[in-house]
Formats: C-alpha cells, structure tokens, sequence
C-alpha cells in the first residue's frame, strides 16, 4: 500500500512534468511566430509586428487567466455566469485526493492551466502575421483581449471543454480546428475589413511580391516552431506515465516531425515545377503546413502515412498561397494558407486514419469554428473599426508603421530611408 | 522492499532528470542575454559584445568549477580554506548511500553542479550588458574571473550555502538578491569607474538616445530568457518526485508566466502614456522586469498576484531606465534598472506573499549583498584599471571596439563605415 | 506484484520521455546549424543556405525512416536484404512484452526512432557548411538522399548497430566518429570534387578571407548547438531510471558543458595569441570542437579531464582552420576541422579515460569510417557531378546563388548589388 501510494505520488509528478515541459515548449512558439512574422514583412514595420507579438503573449495570458480558462473548462464553474475562480486562487489538488481517486486525478491543475494558456497564445499569434504592415497597434491589441479572453475560449469549449462538437464526434487532438483554423479565420475576418497592403495589387490583377527583409529569421521562426510543436502535439495527449500513453507520445513526435518533413519536401518540388526556383518561403510554409495536417490526428496514422498527410499540406499551401493572393486577400506571411486552409485539410485527414472519426462530424466541426469565429472576430474588428479605426494612414503606411505606432525603427543602421520604401 | 527501493531509484532518477532539464532552460538564458545585448548595441560593437557572452559562460563554467562551488556550497569542504574537491573527481552518490538515505538524498550531485554552474553564468551575463560599447573586452574577462569565482559563490554562500542570511530568515527563493541584484552591482560597480559612451550626454543634461541596431534580435533574447526562466524558478523548487512538490513546481512555472505578462502591459502602457509610442525597447525590459520581481518568490503568490507583482515590476523598469539615465549613469541595455532596482522590488514583494519573510530580513539581504557586492567589484575593477585600464581608447570607441578588439565586423555587408557611428 | 508491475510502466515512461526530450534538443541542432552557416556565408549566398537546412533535415526524416533506420539497426529486418518495416506501420512494444522482458525492454521503439533520426540529420548538417556558397542546390540535395539514407546508416551499423567495429571495441560514445567524423569526410569529399570558392585563393599562395555576413546569427547557432549537444550526449547514455544511470546522465551532461567551455578559452587564447584579436568565429568554433572532443566519451572523464579535452580540441580546430585554408581545402564555416580532425581527437582521446578502449581499435574506426565514407561519398558526387554538375557557374556565383537556385535575396534591404560582392 505505501509503495502503491508513492507510486501514485510519482506517477502524478512525472505527468505535471511532461504538461510543464510540453507547456514550455509551446510557449517557444511564440518565438517562432514573432521571428517569421519578422523575417517575412519590411524592415520598416519589424518593430511594430515584434511589439505585437510580444504584446499579445501577455494579452493571452492575462485574459485567459481572467476569464478564458474557466469559458473553456468549465467543471469547476460556480455556475454559467459565474466562472469558478478557484486557479486564480492558486489551489491544486490535495494528495489525499489524488490518492482516493485512483488515477483519475493524475497531474496537477496549474500544470494544466499551464499547457492551455499558451495554446490561447498560439491561436492569437496566428492573427499577427495576416494583418501586418498595415493594421494599428493598438486596434490589434483590443482585438486581442477579446480574442483570447471570449471568441478562443467558447468556441475551444465546444470541443476541448467537452461542449457539443466533442459530443458531435468531432475529432481534432491538438487543435488543426480548435486553435489553428481558429487563429486564422480570425485573421481573414481581419484581412477583409483592413484591405490590402498599399502597392501590393496594381491594376489589371497586376501582383507585387513584397519580399520579406530578414530570410534568415523567418527560417528561424520555421524551426522554433518545428520544435514547438513537439510540445503542442506531444502534450496533447494528456498523459505519459504507463507503457501505453509513453508509445502515444512517442508515437506524436515520430508523425508530427514526419508531417513536417513531408510538407517541406512537396513544398520544396511545387515551387521548383511553378517557379523554377527552390523557393525558400514556400518551402517554410510547406513545414507549418505538415505540422498543421498532422495536429488534428498525429497518433493514430503510421509514419508513413503522416509523411503522406505532411506533403498533402505542403502542397495544398502552395497552391492556396497562389489563388488568395490572386484573389487579392493580402496576408503578408500566408498564415490563412497555412493554418485555414491547411487546418480544413487536416481535420479531414483524421477520417483516412482514425476509425471513429465521421466525415460529418469533421464538416460540422470546422463549418461551425468557421462560421463562428468568423462572425464573432468580424463583428470584434468592425466594432473597433468604427471607434478607433484599425488601419494607419497612407503616410504612415509608406513611412512604416515602426516609426507612428513604436517611434523606433528596427535596423536603423542598416537600412536608409530610401531603400526602405 | 524490492518495489520500495526500485521506487527510490525512480524517484531518484525523475528529480535529476527535472534538474538537468531546469539546468539546460538556465545555460539556455546565455543566449538570450547575448542575442538581447546583440540587439541593443551598435553594428559596430556587436562582435565584442557577442564574444564576452560566449567567453564569459565558458570562464563561469571554469572558475565555478575550480572554486566557486566549493565556496557556495562548502559542505563538503575538507577545511575553511580548502575545499572538498570530490565533484572534481567526479563522484556522486552511490545507490547504497541513496537507498539508506530514505529520500533525504534524492538527486544526483553532478545534476545539482549542472544546475548551480548555469546560475553563476547568468549573474556574470547581467554585466555584460551595462558595460557595453566602451570597455575593454580582457579588462571584462579577467573580471568575470573574479566574479565568478569568487564574489558571486560569497555572497551565495551566505543565503544558498546556509550563510549567515539564510540564518536571519533572509528569502530569496531563485535569487532576485543572489543572482539578479548581485550582477546588476558588480555592473554598476563597473558602470561607476568606465564613466559613459562617448555622444550619450551632452550639455545642460542633454541625454542623446543611442538606439540599438536589431531590435529582432533584442526581442528573440527575451523571448529565449522568458523561456530559460522556466528552468530557473521551476528548478529551484529543487524537488519534484510527490505531489506536493510537482504541485508547487507546477505553480512556479504558472506564477513565473504571469508575472513576466504583467511586466509586459505595464511597462507597453507606462511607455505609451509617457512617450506617446509602444516603446518595444521598454515592453521587453517590462517582460524581464516581470521575471526578475518573482523570482524571489515565486511559489506563494496566487497567478493574479504575480501578474500584479510583475506589473508592478514594469512600471519600476520604465521610471528606473528614465531616471538612471538622468543621474548619466550609461546602461546601454537598462541591466542596471533590470535586475538591480527591480531585484530589490522582488525581494520586498516577498514579503506581500510569504508569512516568513520579515521586512528586516529582506532588508538586511539587500544590503548585504549590494554592499558586499558593490565593494568587492569597485576593488575589482579597479585594481583591473590601474594594471590594464578599463576602457578603450576614444579612437576605438569611435571606430566601435569590434575592430580594436576582435578584428571583425559583425555585419560587414549591411553598414558602412560613415553609416555605423 | 501489482507495484512492480506499475513500477516497471512508470520506469519506462520515464526512459521514453527522456529519450523524446533528448530527440526534440538534437533536432533543434538543425536550426544551429542553420544559423550558424547563414551568419559565417556572404549576404548573396544565405537564402540558399537555410534552404538547404531546412531540406536536408527533412530528406534525413523520410530516407533514414524508409530505408536507413532499418540498415542500421537491422536485428527486426526479415533478411538482409528487405528490411522490416514494422516501425513504418507503426507498432511498438506492448506492456505484456515490456512485463515480460523484466527490464529489458525498457522505452518506446518510436522514442528509440526519433532519436536516432535527428542524429542522421546532424551529420547531414555538417556537410552543407564545407559546400557553401558554391554548390548547386539540387545537387546537395541528391546527395543528402544517398548519405542520409545509405552512406551514414551503413557505416552507423558497424559501430551502433552492432557490427565489426563494435565486435572490435572501437569506442564512440555519441559519435565523434558516426556522426562528426563522418560528416566531416563526406564534405570534405565535396570539397575536393568542387574546388574552392572564387576569390578565396590568390597567386601565390595569398589566401583572402571572406568574412561571414551575420555574426549574431553565427554565435546563435552555436549557442542552439551548444544545448542541443545536452540532448546529443545526454540521451546517448540510453538509459535514466536507476541511480546510476541518472548519474551517468548527469555526468554526460557535466562533461558535455565542461568541454565547450575548455573549448572556447583555448581558442580565444590561441587566436589572440596567433591574430592579435579575441577572434570571434575562432571562439565559436572553439565551443563546437570541445563539443565534438568529448562526444566520444563523455561519461569517463572528470570535469577537469573533460574541460583539457575540450581545451585541447580548441587549440587543434584553431590549428586545423588555418592549415587547411594554407592547403587550398576551401571550407567557408571550417566544418572539416570542427568535426573531421577534432572527430579524430575526439576519438583518441577516449583512451586517456575509458580503460576498456584500446589504440588499435580506436584507429581502426577512424580508418574506417574516413574510409569508407570518403569513398562511398566521394563516389556519388562524383556520379552527381557526371550527370547534373555540382558547381552552379561563374555568373551565378559573382551574382549570389541566392538568386539563381532560389530566386529570392535573404535581406533583400540590407545589401545592394554593389554592396554584396
């Protein structure tokens, strides 16, 4: 019995261990998406889109300890209206009750809080990169209280919190839905209020690439996300300590690095067959868009087959690259390629691996993230449209948002205001 | 008996695994603190600050070693003067002497140098930073040898060795005082005899900002020490193996966050309302204004509190960088405002939280350990000037000291001679 | 019986999760790798670089999982020459065979996979440095297609998977040899096949160096590196839940840091002794070559003795460096000194501290492997050279591979035509 219980008491702590650790390694993330967003706009506005970056990991925190955490889970909630605050007051679970139940209660709370709170983060990063170079600081920063506070949590707690999508059969293990499609279809409501950048669509569906200032860090942000994202898939699936759950999260990191590595070789070869050339940001998005594929359903297909998921990906993005930009919805770093239309991919992909998946279940899933994120973020942007404006002025436009929104410049020795046009 | 001791053996195994883990995050932070540093020079002096990083970790990793250790942790010394050198040789403890131990000896000694080597090597980064663009590179290494091998393991015995501060209930639970303060005095010591930057104050208290040449690069090391950060306060629970620990571990890494997010919106909105701009400068000196105030204590706050306390920690780095230029006191990145005048505020708020810490305490801490620090590093620094000098020469500061004193650019390509003063 | 039963689960969650937290630090070995080259290249040629590291990395992923893992470590292959595929479908140890195997199967076949995977990348890695800025990008990546899936698993089976090397006693710890030793030949295979760069080497014997482009994004590759290595030789003691082997662990990871710090102070001194300049990319070299010196056997040394071997792998890459620049052997990143001779040191070195390792046999698998990897490398470029040619031309090297295999510039702001030569 003592050597039952210390078991109990060891097994609890290495789960809180894998939470923390998988939790660290999302939080990286946000690094990874504040080095690509960097590496892929101009220098003129790099001050401006690190400030948000950084800015909205704190929003997403703060909100989701606020409010968020307990709109998502709310088993704890002293009612509907009224969200248990029980975190907030920083209680966990007692030994005596993990040891009553028997393994039911298996790693801590604050672990948990932990892992999900820079999930919050990661949906809002995705928002960043799809209206930079021309959205107001501040007006992106409102958003992102309301983002990560309301619109991320409740539709989050339809499927995660056990809400009607999860009783739907609607599958998704880490979130190619729940976080990814999430972020960007918040973005593309963003995208379509703000307009296009000035100078990127000419006339006669003439396009300009505008072409990132810094590769180098966007190849960066690429690998920090790569790593991340062993966290985001491998912590989500919740638990580690028996032989079973440790061949699941070894199983997680085999698929999710073999998406990515798929989706960075057919990203690689459609670029080289479309543009002649071994595109470099292609062949980045291809990565991301692996790792999205595969986040809906990482466990249950073989390596292979997540080879196969990944390189779907990687050429769905390509191609979805392509055709919204000639659709004239500018996204600076091809987040909506990446993470919307890559993440409706992977949502459907769990059908061709997971038997309890339904093809409806999926459909209905991503309709209603669609739909509802879209609305709720559209109705969010219009509102701080019509009191604060969300767009800079044509001047600060062509100046660069880094000097109205920040007042400094990102590279001021390297660039002269000539060339930085 | 057999399950109970293979059960110690685990139990054993998790928490020095948890430990290197934690000790990999901190050595992680040198990084940060280089790429951070890179950021907010000038291109011209970025290779000499970029080399002093990667050397002085390699020296704090000697020296602590050859003595530090020994001094911080005499336990095992064979006398006062001459420390045991056991670890040196590579012992740790045997399965017998853990087994008999009954948990009183739970992690292997060699993880516990890996992770104590990491902390002197981050106390030793904090100077760089405030020394920059104008000191000698050999002058600075030759004082980190000091530093590192003596000044920080003093003043550490004294509260984490079981000094005489540990005695008078001084709490200082990853060191605000021990690591934080102490390196922001040896700085300022230094900061005090190497006098400013040529060009940064003018007449009739004129002050000139000198902006830094890669913000990117400024934002990537705060996001790599937001990360490490994990490592350093959820390491220093020192135990994870039960639940009670894996709980307060679990609570570290969630108050840590939040409070680094405090630091963030304080510091963005002090800097907003001050300067009329969203200073990122100033929000990512808010993030680690945010984790240097709880890292004194960061397991008894609740997550509001800490968010609060780091908040706070926000709004003293604004007004403390303000002032400290005023007093023409030249601080190239703010470590000064950092991790001294926002390692006092860590160290008071313990007592906000923690029943057992006493303001007297805490008090006492605080001067001890500048006094001592500030003492021992003026004498350093200055004994280092009257053999060597200090500073180089005005020629070479104009030139910018990766010329004089490394032979290379650290951006040959992207600056030109008359571009980089 | 039930507790240890539940022990033996518990223990092989923990082997599996220290394996996988191992695996994710080796594969963000890919972005020091990457970082590290970009920074030491010239602006024009950086965009190819990362495209390269980001596509050799994933290339390994798919080859080493269709092919190599199986050649390597064949013991489940169903004849020599069709090799089992059981892990491609994804199957795993069940907990009845783990029960069974009463600890000798003690961590997840999928965690033992990703391990391994990511080493074949790091070898991958070293040969894209000694190639640079000259080499047709395709041609690379043909090349990776042979080496990740054939030339490293085969000589990677006759030490790791147990054969004639090992059945001689050849000692390599975490591969000086498999892994630096081995890249290292196959670029310098490359090397000898491509030439050197144009403008490297003038008549008689004037050798002009190139500077690299980007010294922060070099001295943060190294960093990447040096933590990566935790995971390298961390994890290539293949075991953590006794206390023995969490102390050999820890060791590894004590040694492992030891040994780049004695690295990096060697070289500095050497450098500043030689060139009259505390030489940054000496230094960081100097960090890399302690990290190959001591992956050959991280566990025997003491600190001390681990802090000389590393000391003495500095002073040799500093060495190595400048005479195989006076041989006309062009290598833009020095990745021939780092991991091919200081591999080799690396490898004599263990006979100073492990007494189960014999000269003889130590020789022999240098011979071995520089060999075999030598020919067998040496022969496909050739092949490849025949065929696609290896070397882009002349035009296109003035002009920056960037734009002709990529069609895009890495800082597009930063540099201008004149400029970038």
């Amino acid at each position: 019995m003592e050597a039952l219980n210390k078991l109990a008491e060891l097994s609890y702590a290495l789960d809180t261990f894998y939470f923390l650790m998988s939790g660290a390694l999302v939080m990286w993330m946000a690094a990874g998406f504040a080095m690509l967003e960097a590496g892929l706009v101009r220098a003129k506005n790099t001050t401006e889109i690190l400030t948000k970056n950084v800015v909205l990991f704190a929003i997403a925190c703060i909100m989701y300890m606020l409010c968020g955490y307990n709109i998502m889970y709310p088993a704890e909630a002293v009612n509907s209206v009224w969200p248990g605050l029980g975190f907030l007051l920083g209680d966990d679970h007692t030994a005596e009750a993990v040891l009553a139940s028997e393994g039911g209660t298996y790693y801590s709370k604050m672990s948990d809080f932990f892992f999900q709170v820079v999930f919050v983060a990661t949906a809002m990063s995705i928002v960043s990169g799809a209206v930079a170079e021309r959205m107001k600081l501040w007006a992106f920063l409102f958003f992102a209280v309301v983002m990560t506070g309301f619109i991320y949590p409740i539709q989050g707690y339809w499927k995660w919190g056990d809400g009607f999508l999860n009783g739907l059969g609607f599958l998704d293990f880490a979130g190619s839905g729940v976080v990814h499609l999430c972020g960007a279809t918040a973005a593309f409501a963003g995208v379509c209020l703000l307009g296009a950048r000035k100078g990127k669509y000419g006339e006669n569906g003439a396009i300009y690439p505008i072409p990132g200032c810094n590769m180098p860090l966007a190849t960066l942000g690429t690998f920090i996300l790569w790593l991340g994202w062993f966290g985001f898939n491998g912590g989500s699936e919740l638990k580690l300590s028996d032989i079973g759950e440790a061949n699941a999260v070894a199983m997680v990191f085999v698929n999710t690095n073999a998406a990515a590595a798929g989706g960075v070789v057919a990203a690689l070869v459609a670029a080289q067959l479309m543009f002649g050339k071994a595109d470099l940001s292609m062949t980045l998005n291809g990565a991301l868009a692996g790792l999205v594929a595969i986040t809906a359903e990482p466990l249950t297909p073989t390596p292979l087959v997540a080879t196969a998921i990944g390189a779907i990906g990687g050429l769905i993005v390509v191609f979805a690259i392509v055709n919204i930009d000639k659709l004239k919805i500018d996204d600076p770093v091809g987040a909506i390629s990446v993470h919307g239309v890559v993440g409706i991919w992977g949502l459907l992909a769990v059908c061709f691996t997971n038997p309890d998946a339904t093809l409806t279940a999926q459909l209905i899933g991503i309709v209603t993230i669609f739909g509802f994120v879209f609305i709720a973020s559209f109705i969010t942007w219009y509102i701080i449209k019509v009191i604060m404006g969300i767009r800079v002025s044509e001047e600060e436009e062509y100046q660069g948002i880094d000097y109205s929104e920040c007042g400094m410049e990102a590279y001021p020795e390297f660039t002269d205001s000539s060339k930085g046009q």
